[in-house]
């Protein structure tokens, strides 16, 4: 297991690691957001692609939050839509409207128009902007890097555009469960060639986004999505400790504890005991702050947060919203969430 | 309790009250709805409020599933969103577009803008439809009245329109929660008055739509919905058997059933032994076959009912979808569906 020895708070992979810790660590998804002014005024100057290419800019808008919400981790700026877009498939991210994919797959034959990435030749830039935020971070914490699960990427990939059912692709997957396997199986080999490109540029974490797992059934959560992040947890859990965070699949809390990964993000709709025991003992929770709570007034954040900890108990647990931060949550509101954390102790 | 005898197939009403049944019952959400070609002929030509208010055309579209696809109970046809507009707020339904409330509540003051309806005034084309879609049954299956959980109405009452998250229906509970109670108050004096309402022109059952229940905690849950549904069933449930559908909140499956009501919908993100587990052995519960499966082909479809069958095993299971039928299900897969579960037999 490779561990950077010069990180100072390495609160998150103690705690991942399931070693003692003082407190209980705290980052927030997409916490190198739109609440953030300071990202806004980035926005406004640079396209979504040139914020994600330019290695500088890549690397300030992963600082931001830490110099600014003091955050237990960064984690990578980028999008998950990066491996289908170094796959071959062209990927719009339009402001405030989400990602498009004007040429999704649909047939055995547009698998032609995909293939395995050479990531080195694609996704350097995600290696380059990842030297530049370790050498900036200068030890202070953790870097967290990502990939989607291949599941969620399938999603984009065959329905291109965001859905609340995902109807296309599933259906994509239930008529033609070969092309769908296949194109699966590409994503997840680029994936683990992505992911391991991470870590040797400097990743001290990894987590596996798969949004849409909640989307299956079990059986077919266990078919289309937990087959491929099994794989990509085995070629990584070695090097890096791993969290998987798959939303709403808290039916497969057991079985993806199983794969090996250090630590399973949750969502508020799961109690934290409920949670802990369908997941069993020997692995860290991440989560599970309902995102749209950051609405409330402070006091009531103070309040709720101290109950969430309270809830997962010491160790074990990382403290996290169940989903991305909210553009319209204000900062001091964020930084309430991340302060009650920090100066939670159980008693 | 209220019980029609002239019902030859009450198939349903037995389940529900946990007497014993020949086989498993059997329909579907959104039935009467865009998968059918007679369905498009009537949406083709008169809007989407002339279709609910008029009662010869909303007995039409009730009757043709219970004739074309041959399922064991007519459900009504409507929409939740009559109560809001009954309330007094404007609600237009446009065709692929989902609802729009153009003037949404917001603030203390814009409760002044809506009341608790009086239901005999402003709903009576819903009575008079039932009435009508009573006689055309004549006794073949029974007739479902519906309406949607104060919470799931407060979020498109707050919100305005459809949406992934309802950020703004849970910020306005989390900024104001007494005006959020106010105005659930009002709905569900409503809402029960309106269910009377139903069951006095005919209804033989009831469902209660919590579509956005899984987006609460379940701390929330309670406060913002359960609190309320649970005035609903004590108002109703003597009358006829009840149904409580709230979309992904599994984690209350218990205290839903702990509100007296005869059925339990359940999605098909919960195994159905998990739901029996948590909702207890004296309820029936609903579902839940992935309403995208019926893209699959047809022997996928059946050998995935029959799986589904025998896992609820026999007496206390409605056969349903997980939610409603999607429009591009071709009309024979929706028949495969029926078919299967009606010629199916436990051991």
């Amino acid at each position: 297991m490779k561990r950077d020895q010069n990180i100072k708070n390495d609160l998150i992979i103690r705690t991942l690691m399931g070693e003692a810790v003082e407190r209980t660590p705290v980052w927030m998804m997409r916490q190198a957001g739109r609440y953030l002014p300071e990202y806004i005024a980035l926005r406004n100057k640079y396209s979504f692609f040139e914020r994600c290419q330019n290695p500088e800019l890549a690397c300030e808008i992963t600082l931001q939050p830490v110099d600014i919400v003091g955050v237990d981790a960064a984690i990578l700026f980028s999008d998950i839509l990066v491996v289908p877009q170094a796959m071959g498939l062209e990927v719009q991210l339009i402001e405030k409207q989400g990602p498009l994919l004007p040429d999704p797959i649909k047939t055995a034959k547009d698998l032609e128009r995909v293939r395995v990435a050479d990531v080195d030749e694609t996704l350097s830039y995600v290696f380059d902007a990842i030297k530049l935020i370790k050498q900036e971070l200068n030890g202070r914490v953790p870097l967290i890097g990502f990939a989607g699960a291949p599941w969620t990427l399938l999603c984009y990939m065959v329905q291109g555009k965001g859905s609340k059912t995902f109807d296309e692709a599933k259906a994509f997957c239930y008529q033609q469960p070969e092309v769908a396997h296949q194109l699966l199986q590409m994503i997840t080999d680029t994936t683990i060639a992505y992911l391991k490109g991470q870590v040797a540029a400097g990743a001290d974490t990894l987590q596996i986004f798969d949004s849409w797992g909640g989307l299956l059934s079990k059986q077919d959560f266990e078919t289309y999505s937990l087959y491929y992040i099994r794989q990509i947890v085995a070629a990584l859990k070695d090097e890096v400790p791993t969290i998987v965070f798959a939303k709403g699949a808290w039916g497969s809390l057991k079985e993806m504890a199983d794969t090996g990964a250090h630590g399973l993000g949750i969502d508020w709709c799961i109690e934290p005991h409920m949670a802990r025991q369908f997941a069993g003992a020997d692995i860290t929770l991440q989560g599970n702050f309902d995102p749209a709570k950051l609405l409330s007034p402070i006091p009531v954040i103070e309040k709720e947060v101290t109950a969430m900890l309270k809830a997962f108990g010491p160790g074990r647990h990382i403290a996290n919203l169940g989903h991305g931060i909210l553009p319209n949550v204000p900062v001091d509101h964020a930084k309430a969430f991340v302060d009650t954390v920090k100066n939670f102790r159980h008693a």
